[in-house]
């Protein structure tokens, strides 16, 4: 089967460049502020065959440009006898070439300016995939990109290619004198208008909740329409937003809503407005009940949440901002286990991110964001064991570290430049000097460089050492005994106290029990420190509770948080949630009334909590070769759950305290109490338990 | 008055790449086989204005995003009160925004993913011009790049707005069953094509000879129509080619031709071609005719085939390849002095070839081509005093030096690495080690660098130093006592004698008085070394010789090898001509029948040998301030000349051995035989002289 081929990493940067550009905020676009680099425009593509017969072969390309078939001869005199010699014969892109038996070798030299250079190759056995070499006519010649996208000539890899679902409204209600079409969910849709005989003037007011539809001054999308007619100042511009189908029919460009209110306009007048939602139908691998209905309504959230904000990449919000981000993504790629465990969405989104060499900026312009990408390569390697892709994407890794190690300081704490923000979370963090949470982060992603290196059989002595020297200096320099706990800084002499910091130091496992102890007192559930306010950091902050067994309390805070905007009406996880935020202020952020974003993927984190170690699912060797099961049957009256492990699949049934489990791959281990026990392939393993659970 | 601003060096790199992209080969595209780097994709521009009073202004722009627009306001308490403090509004691109009175800045961001993000801001006084600052979101804040020829927002700076000539053929005649089409001159014209009623299949072509376009088989540029049908496969790849802008009317991209013939057809059929001739109409600043018909041919030639090279950039044919070289172009902007003196052309060229920082390869892969270019930012200040530019480009200057001395031996010497092209000429050069051609022109770079230096107010010492390292170095290992002459290499153990190097050294002047009677005897006018070939190494030949005084030897040959030229029908002087080639072969070159460029920027060479050598004209100080005119009566019987000086012109007019010169600017210096004259601006000088001339 042919493949579309590209460079490597390419096809994810220009579509992650277009998705970057796809942020629109009451009616003007805003192009993410960061530095996007760009791929490459101008290649050679080649492949060598033995033909045994005539084959007649086509080549397909995105771009301008020729094809190049060579023919293996015997050097001439003048030549080392030795050095390849080949007869080559240039032909057009796009048409019928006849291939004669034989050594040969088939290139096409494509360059394209406004997109992305790629070829689909179809002969009988010629036939291009990622066998295929290219060469951007710089660096070294590499092995071509693709996908199992796109399979076919009359492919475009420059489009994405969206599952597309039509929906109608579940109800349209005449409000404010106005009509409000509600869909019953949000979705990421264009929208179709249909202008009724008389009417000439529509104006659409998108809402992700009721409250933003009905606010026509201050809702976040918004367009104006005359039917038949493009916009007030019509040209290029107005095109991006929509275009008229007909006279009478205007769809729109892909946005995200629940509600849609037309104001001035009633019933009777026919308007009608369809949604065309465009998703990535991602398969369902995981499902997730029990007794508590609070629960599974979090779990179904969370997936609607998440689903929502997976496409092409990993998305944030879907509503705003749209753009790629790294922390965000960071989390997404741990969710994403335990959801449709796609291992695509992953690589395309690591790739994007990182963009071509040199590193010119962190990611996003986040120092920790840069890091969070490092350490991404090593989970990822931890979920699939697809070293290939580890050792495709290697040296931007290195050239990551490279960055990153230019910005140490003489203790080898890593600190921010002008132009770097130094992030960690929407908190109040003493930021003067080096930060002590970016260097946990930095001593992570020494850990997971040498771990890369080592898969792919190269010395990771440098990083390790770098590791070691690193975790001392952390002890030495944050570590405050009397606190018992790690400060943010000690150079402000403030010596300020937060959560963040010491999540990572137990969560990354750089702390002894006596340490753990202290932070747990101290920090976690220390109720003087700063509570954690966005859903983003109580990822790191549950999940390290849970990783101590506090199960309880991590149960309570899902019920509490995620359940509290259940309360508030939500049907997707918002990006902040502040319990003593009155209502009428719930959706405003940044200074927005509603800049927030209320289908937010790290709002998905419960089905991690659950999936990682409510239902203790974990791989224990790469691509879940071994495994780990181990419920926490105290923590449930019953449940019914399916998760994926790697390929396979692993099912639990609890009830009446009986435990039935069966995985349909070999490498399980059940834990269940104290006891251990081996999972057979196919075979279902019953135990009837006394109950137990590590509970603290 | 407005300008379209971008990112400065962007513009040009844009349509350098589309220029690069444009080479057309029988029925496929060639894109050149160097890397070219790309333009930026995402900017943000602004500007800080103080408005007495409100004003409407209008941003135009290419690409998506919004302008922001912001007032200063003093800071809120929690700021440093000596800190900016600016509210900030967006709107959307290309709609009415009413500003109001203060100090006010404003933004643009626009990304455009297909093309060059650009702006135009139009409003009472607050327009958008060079003044304005851009951001690529990574590297430093620099001033914004513009040019004359964008001054409205309808224009569209990725459209170059060519002058447009429609020309009917001069004449058509039956030939070989079919239709020649004649248009008497060569041109680079879209062909519009009037299909009569009862013909459906039309096979055009084309050729820069006759015989090349009655060649149906091997032709360069053939193009098979169906009447109201795009080609046998359609699809994008035809569009590319031409369009039907009506049933019966089929528009050609542009090619270059002055023939085209039709087979099959008879001129009964009412087949009709008119070609869309498509120029940049530079200003005719100098004239010469003189008392030789042939002289004045050749000069006549000359010109047609400089103008018709010379478009966006100085191409090297406009037939094959239509890519833009470093080495032509070099020779180009010489040759412009005496024609029409353009900067434009010589700024847009100059940053096209260049591209981004980081340099990933020598300027079209070759490493002289890469010192060529070094050494024309000299030689371009030298032409226009133009200091800003220089300051522009300074840090891409630096980038390149440092990329050139990546590669230097123990010596100082600089080698080509694998993937680099060490060309020098068309010509049998001992590359074995290090070559002496190359090491001449590091020299020449250091100096050219140095010089920048100083005029921008740096310290060029280090250049200095490392050139006269080098030029001692040159002397020690390539200076054969025994010959009188520069080897090309002293690894081989050949000492091969060339006149490449030898020729750069006198012209340089790195040789004394006894070195250069050498290198003249032993090289120069010795038969027993290799002649020249090109007219491209011709230059520095004839421009050497000139320089040394041998007029009778530079103007015979002048007459031998472009009268020869033209004794074979050149209308446009070719891309290499060898007069013992029989006139059937004449237009091969490459193993391609027809592979010879037959207007080649190189060939007009003559210009500057008889502009610069035999009338004499010549800067003294940057931009013409002061300059010189020495006429070389003895060569001619009468002539009449117009040369630009700077901004100005000077006019000769010799006859009877009365010398009549009027310059409309001051600075000139005459020199007629041993005396010196100045010249008043507008102020007609005469001069009856005996014959004396500086022929040796």
């Amino acid at each position: 089967m042919a493949n579309w081929i590209w460079y490597p990493g390419d096809f994810e940067i220009y579509h992650g460049m277009k998705q970057n550009y796809d942020r629109e905020e009451r009616g003007f676009f805003w192009p993410a502020y960061w530095h996007m680099s760009d791929w490459r425009h101008h290649l050679r593509f080649r492949a060598v065959f033995c033909l045994e017969r005539q084959e007649v072969i086509r080549v397909a390309a995105k771009g301008r440009g020729y094809v190049n078939v060579k023919y293996r001869q015997t050097p001439p005199p003048w030549m080392k006898q030795d050095e390849e010699y080949w007869s080559e014969t240039k032909y057009p892109i796009g048409k019928d070439i006849v291939c004669q038996p034989g050594d040969m070798m088939v290139e096409a030299v494509v360059g394209n300016m406004e997109g992305l250079p790629c070829i689909c190759v179809t002969g009988d056995t010629i036939v291009s995939d990622g066998t295929w070499l290219v060469w951007d006519f710089a660096s070294e010649e590499v092995s071509a990109g693709w996908n199992g996208m796109y399979v076919r000539p009359e492919q475009n890899p420059m489009e994405f290619e969206y599952t597309s679902q039509v929906l109608q409204p579940k109800e349209v209600g005449e409000v404010n004198g106005g009509l409000l079409f509600d869909f019953g969910r949000e979705v990421t849709a264009e929208t179709v208008i249909t202008f009724p005989e008389d009417v000439r003037d529509v104006t659409l007011c998108y809402g992700e909740s009721r409250q933003e539809a009905l606010d026509t001054e201050f809702c976040y999308l918004k367009q104006e329409l005359k039917a038949g007619q493009p916009g007030p100042d019509g040209g290029e511009m107005e095109e991006l937003f929509g275009r008229f189908e007909t006279e009478g029919t205007y769809h729109t460009r892909l946005r995200a809503f629940r509600y849609i209110f037309v104001p001035g306009t009633e019933a009777a007048s026919g308007l009608q407005i369809r949604a065309d939602h465009k998703f990535v139908d991602f398969p369902r691998r995981s499902s997730f009940t029990c007794g508590d209905e609070r629960i599974n309504k979090i779990w179904e959230v969370s997936e609607e949440t998440f689903r929502l904000a997976s496409g092409i990449f990993f998305l944030d919000g879907i509503k705003r901002d749209r753009w790629i981000w790294s922390g965000d993504a960071y989390q997404s790629y741990f969710i994403n286990r335990y959801v449709s465990f796609d291992k695509e969405i992953c690589k395309r989104t690591i790739l994007a991110l990182k963009g071509n060499d040199p590193v010119v900026q962190h990611i996003n312009t986040i120092l920790d964001y840069s890091m969070y990408w490092v350490i991404s390569l090593e989970d990822y390697f931890e979920m699939t064991g697809d070293d290939a892709f580890l050792k495709m994407i290697y040296p931007k890794m290195e050239s990551m570290m490279n960055y990153l190690m230019e910005q140490l300081d003489e203790n080898g704490f890593i600190y921010g430049r002008p132009g770097d923000w130094v992030y960690i979370d929407w908190a109040d963090l003493d930021k003067e000097g080096t930060l002590c949470a970016e260097q946990m982060l930095l001593a992570r992603s020494y850990q997971a460089a040498a771990r890369v290196r080592e898969i792919l059989g190269i010395d990771g002595q440098e990083y390790l050492e770098r590791f070691q020297k690193l975790k001392k200096n952390i002890c030495t320099y944050f570590w405050d005994e009397e606190k018992g706990a790690y400060i943010d800084s000690y150079v402000s002499g403030r010596r300020h106290v937060t959560r963040h910091a010491n999540i990572f130091a137990v969560l990354f496992g750089y702390t002894d029990d006596d340490e753990t102890e202290s932070i747990v007192k101290n920090v976690l559930l220390n109720d003087e420190v700063d509570a954690i306010t966005t859903p983003y950091f109580k990822f790191y902050e549950l999940e390290v509770l849970a990783s101590l067994g506090y199960f309880d309390r991590v149960m309570e805070t899902m019920k509490d948080y995620w359940g509290g905007m259940l309360d508030r009406g939500a049907d997707t996880f918002w990006e902040e949630f502040k319990p003593d935020q009155p209502e009428e202020e719930q959706y405003s952020m940044y200074g927005d009334k509603y800049g927030k974003s209320l289908c937010h993927a790290w709002g998905a984190s419960p089905i991690y909590l659950i999936g990682r170690y409510f239902m203790g699912v974990r791989p224990v060797t790469p691509a879940y070769a071994s495994f780990e099961v181990k419920p926490q049957l105290g923590q449930f009256e019953r449940f019914e759950c399916t998760f994926p492990v790697g390929e396979g699949s692993v099912w639990m049934r609890y009830e009446n305290g009986i435990l039935k489990v069966k995985a349909d791959r070999p490498g399980g281990v059940l834990k269940a109490g104290q006891d251990s026990y081996e999972l057979e392939a196919d075979k279902e393993l019953v135990i009837v338990e006394e109950r137990g659970s590590d509970q603290r």
